[in-house]
């Protein structure tokens, strides 16, 4: 059995979608952020970093969204591309575009934009840039191909599907979509699945803490309450 | 044949450690990201990120220094963990610990410390908290391990031995390596490697430009001179 440790956030979104797609049989555990629970030992003896998602695969422990996609698909032999090393290439390279690259800057433009204790011009515009230059990428490789990597839906899709509804958040426009017409279309396109419906309601079945309070923002943001550093 | 794009920064060196490592015959191309070759449309045609590492290997491009990792380690069968899937699990975790966490949050603590136009607190607070709790991951990690993944030397340290070096210059404190001893221990014994020199040396090979002045602004930290955000 499977046990998916998750909660609203896009990146256990993502490794939702694939339990879904691929028919995987699996045990949800909610972990409440807003309230600490990825900080308690026992979450902490699955993943070391304190972030969902986490997967424990009968016994096999498996962290970080990305990290979990490839694992799953290659167990499964599910939403990879092809066997070729050009194809391994375009996979790896993709895949990893999402996790260093768009994952991270669109996670700093949310915070900066939203989060931080001060609105502070400098870093909303570094994130800001930063966080559309990515997209673009994206956007603009969409132009010429139904999916990320061709005519194949992958985990890379997967990846992306999980963080772009978070768009018009992270850059304070509700038409930021516009602005990508090409992913906008594969999203409405991945929406549309079945598997992408479940994935989105998994989240209902649990009460995850909603208010964005001070003990919400002492779990999930204790640097605001660290000291200074030297 | 295989080509190398690279200049000196931590992505680019793990990239050469596996390739003197490994003892792959390669072609290194300067990229001087201060010039802004990195912008150039035959390089962006590699990589439309625009960053380095990328490879060319015999016509198949490769980008993102993890990605590179990945599928040079996969391709010869080196520096690899096992074949089981709880190592398998093991490995793509940790690599993906580093590629999303320890990478971008100690590039933001590097830039906000001394490279963003204004020294501001709480940015500066954010990424120093997250940089060091990232190493501390790492550090404890390796108390009870002689590499990363246990006692097999692979990509995951490779990933480390890039970055680590610049834990001082990140943190604004010269002598940090003591709150890391793990740590210092493991990148001492791959220093002293030869494959760990040929890397470090390569860049001398090469005159790159260092001045860090508007110039090298401009075609590093684009968002630094782009117009506000909405």
């Amino acid at each position: 059995m499977l046990t998916f440790f998750f909660n609203a956030a896009p990146n256990p979104l993502k490794v939702g979608l694939f339990l879904e797609e691929a028919g995987l049989k699996y045990r949800a555990v909610p972990i409440d952020t807003k309230k600490g629970d990825q900080h308690s030992p026992g979450f902490r003896a699955i993943n070391p970093n304190g972030k969902v998602p986490a997967i424990d695969d009968g016994g096999v422990i498996v962290f970080d969204s990305n990290a979990i996609l490839l694992y799953l698909a290659e167990k499964t032999g599910k939403f990879l591309n092809g066997d070729s090393l050009s194809e391994r290439a375009e996979l790896l390279s993709w895949l990893m575009f999402i996790a260093s690259g768009v994952g991270p800057y669109s996670g700093q433009a949310v915070h900066f934009r939203n989060f931080a204790p001060e609105r502070l011009a400098y870093p909303i515009k570094r994130y800001d840039y930063e966080a559309r230059r990515h997209w673009r990428i994206v956007d603009d490789r969409l132009a010429k191909r139904r999916f990320m990597l061709g005519d194949t839906y992958t985990i890379v899709d997967m990846a992306i599907w999980g963080w772009a509804p978070r768009i018009p958040f992270m850059l304070g426009d509700e038409n930021a979509m516009t602005q990508f017409p090409n992913l906008d279309r594969l999203m409405a396109e991945l929406d549309a699945r079945p598997a992408a419906q479940a994935a989105l309601a998994l989240k209902d079945r649990y009460a995850f803490k909603t208010e964005f309070d001070e003990e919400a923002m002492r779990h999930m943001y204790p640097q605001i309450f660290a000291p200074e550093p030297d």
